[in-house]
């Protein structure tokens, strides 16, 4: 069980989506679409994913998280360490 | 014929290998992986698309505005106002 | 009291070499540098202040939503809403 | 010259005012104002000197890259490389 469990369908059809405009991508590729479009497209993939994964995050500290901090402070130091290396990476990505 | 057109088996590979990735994140959801390492995958999905952006983007500017530039002064300027527009999106994204 | 105040010297520290390079970049511009030099440098004003962001969440987290989880719920559920749209606004910016 | 120089007026006064943003970071951090207030003044400088860059961006390649494809074709090879590089940074910041 984790943060997210409770709204794995909800995830899973995002992910499903997201596949979708990854293949859309490869049509327009494979079709000599104007580049542009194809990067409007891509921008629209990086925008849904990142938007998974700000919400992954959510819930992971709203659970996870703070159940760590109300039973084992030293575990919940650790996953906040980890939290902020995922923001990093986000971040920077 | 667009900038892309003599890369476009690479484009290809690259956007399939980013739609397994994106399998992959609903595989992890489906398995209740723990939410970090799912962040983790997202970053590396969402890195790869960026980097496939920034090449469809120089080389839309290195073929595309650059024969623009040598012919059509006014088609020119239109394009480098998209790609700008399209540079604000994927920083933003 | 915040999350940050311990570190408040080293905050401060960071964001007056933030101030420097913005004003390095004032300079830059007003002696006509190349653009492409002024990028970098703006890149690496925006990757400091980004990192003082990270910075600033990860002891936001770590204190007062960890305080909040151990004492008022709801509270702490405020704030963890608030600390995803900041993120959120990171992410996109 | 470069395609900066005809705005540098403009670009000065939005330099002139990230400047003063940051410097309110300062006071924000040393009047220990709430960590979330200064995260989203911290997104605020973060977008300004991001929208800097992408008009930065935009007048490079209009004039600087634009005057070498008509003149010196090798010299315009070598600022796209460039100018992509610049992009993946923003990107990455």
């Amino acid at each position: 069980m984790h943060g997210y469990t409770m709204d794995k369908d909800d995830y899973l059809k995002r992910l499903k989506r997201i596949e979708g405009q990854v293949r859309g991508l490869q049509r327009m590729v494979d079709e000599d679409v104007y580049c542009i479009d194809i990067l409007t497209q891509v921008s629209a993939a990086t925008k849904a994913l990142q938007s998974v994964a700000v919400g992954l995050l959510d819930q992971h500290v709203r659970h996870c998280v703070s159940n760590a901090i109300a039973n084992d402070p030293d575990e919940a130091d650790r996953m906040i360490t980890e939290a902020t290396r995922a923001i990093e990476r986000l971040v920077k990505s």
